[in-house]
């Protein structure tokens, strides 16, 4: 099939591991997709032209503009693009993109917050999500975006009220690969993607809130007591991971006056299988999608930056 | 100085990192002590004879008969020395000692406890430090003895009630050397034992009892804003865990009915000046002491099995 739609955007979604490009039609529809492993970690000497070069291919010769989100727009990235302070409108910002030297991408800023204590987080890509999947119309909304580091998100009308970052995905490679808690771990073990039993008992016992550095150390002393199988390791620690992120992510919704009964997961991967298994434990309604967030977000700030053809 | 006293108990600290050993008179007073670094994990090939005759050097003639506590008697060891069940007398363990195939050591078993979800908790050398450091006479006792894996303990009149570990250690040494947060970290900053106020800083934002995953990213966010330098991350983090084990253990104190406004602090290093000023900030006493609660353990627990000479 040949589609022959023209395209007016070129939409780079630019992480740390790999890059994702888009064809997008004046109206919005994704065209076509390719990505290739050049994360930012993995562009050595700041080789950025050669690399995007190698993400657009045959789409060089577009004359669509381009815009992107994500860590290309760090400190370690292409061109530092500012972070835009919360509360903060998601399709605003568009009026604050920053160009690459050569101008070859319009990037996207990443979004900066301050917690009652003053301490900041920060985030690169989700804001761009979060202005993708929920409208203005969408009215008050809590978001999680899992991954890595999963965002949990206070969205208002389209603004950015607040949001919290947890190192729950880094924390299980972490933990797996470099503790003691992995030397009982069959790690080559597969797992199914919405963890099954072990993962769900571990779930149960992160929502407990007790201090997750003991928690944790239960994938040992089960594990030294025959109850938690090696191959069943890494799912009980993951489920236990997530229910402590659940349970603190509600804590910080509820002290903001979100009740935290309905929270929307945004993303494509095999982790929203698990997140939706572990809400509905913590008898939360999960709402799920839209899985391409990041080139719909990309897509209404170009608009509301007027970069569409 | 010769000290010409008879040895009446050789006293063997054997843990994962290195061994240490104490000659002791027929009163409990400690006439030498040694150590190798030959903790379990660095004895090749179970060469345990041979680890022996090093860590004993001069000492292999004397007669005095051997008792040893902590990893040694683990499945990694030379012998399992099976796990006693809480609540457990605990000079009363000397009469639960397992001996090595050849007669060279009496080995203190480890405890074992449940929590009321029925999930199990272990330690081997803590239980040897509690009936060391505590006496019948007591009383009611909240203790932790700080280290890789502390351990938070309620003994009761020389009863060893129940215990917590937290992976504190464990989790600052993982996080500096493989996540995201060590990346802004200068660590080959010394820092004072105390921590000073970066670790105060963190000790506050981890008694916060915020989510664990959440809180620790700060050490990026504050770095990445210029307020934590690279000199005082690692110092920062440690608070905020320190901070997070004291919180956690404080509530698992309290559903065990105890009030814990007061705790006494096992240890001989340097992480007991940084439990003292994060428990200071708890507003909890610390009680220090003593150091050597080791070999005062093993005295006692040989005395119990009629070991000593």
């Amino acid at each position: 099939v040949i589609d022959t739609r023209r395209s007016a955007l070129i939409a780079i979604d630019w992480g740390t591991t790999s890059a994702r490009a888009y064809r997008i039609d004046a109206a919005g529809g994704v065209i076509a997709a390719r990505s290739v492993p050049l994360g930012i970690q993995n562009v050595q000497d700041s080789a950025f032209v050669g690399a995007l070069d190698t993400l657009l291919d045959d789409w060089r010769t577009d004359a669509a503009p381009r815009i992107a989100c994500g860590m290309i727009g760090s400190r370690q990235g292409w061109i530092e693009a500012p972070y835009v302070a919360c509360p903060a409108d998601l399709a605003g910002l568009g009026g604050v993109l920053t160009r690459t030297p050569g101008g070859e991408l319009a990037i996207v800023p990443g979004a900066r917050c301050l917690d009652p204590a003053g301490v900041p987080d920060v985030m690169r890509g989700e804001e761009t999500q979060l202005a993708g999947a929920l409208a203005p119309g969408d009215g008050r909304v809590l978001a999680v975006l899992p991954g890595t580091h999963s965002k949990w998100a206070l969205v208002e009308r389209g603004r950015l009220i607040e949001f919290a970052t947890f190192m729950t995905g880094e924390l299980y490679a972490v933990l797996l690969a470099h503790s003691i808690l992995g030397r009982m771990a069959d790690r080559s073990a597969s797992t199914n993607a919405a963890g099954g039993y072990a993962f769900a008992r571990g779930v149960a016992r992160g929502l407990a809130g007790d201090g997750l550095a003991h928690v944790i150390f239960g994938a040992r002393t089960l594990a030294l007591a025959g109850e938690l199988a090696p191959a069943d390791v890494g799912d009980w620690l993951s489920g236990v991971l997530l229910g402590h992120e659940i349970d603190a992510a509600r804590a910080w919704a509820k002290q903001r006056g979100d009740n935290a009964k309905r929270v929307r997961v945004i993303g494509g991967d095999t982790l929203v299988a698990r997140y939706a298994g572990a809400l509905a434990q913590a008898g939360i309604d999960a709402e799920l999608g839209p899985a391409d967030a990041a080139a719909r977000g990309l897509f209404r700030i170009a608009q509301h930056a007027d970069l569409i053809l």
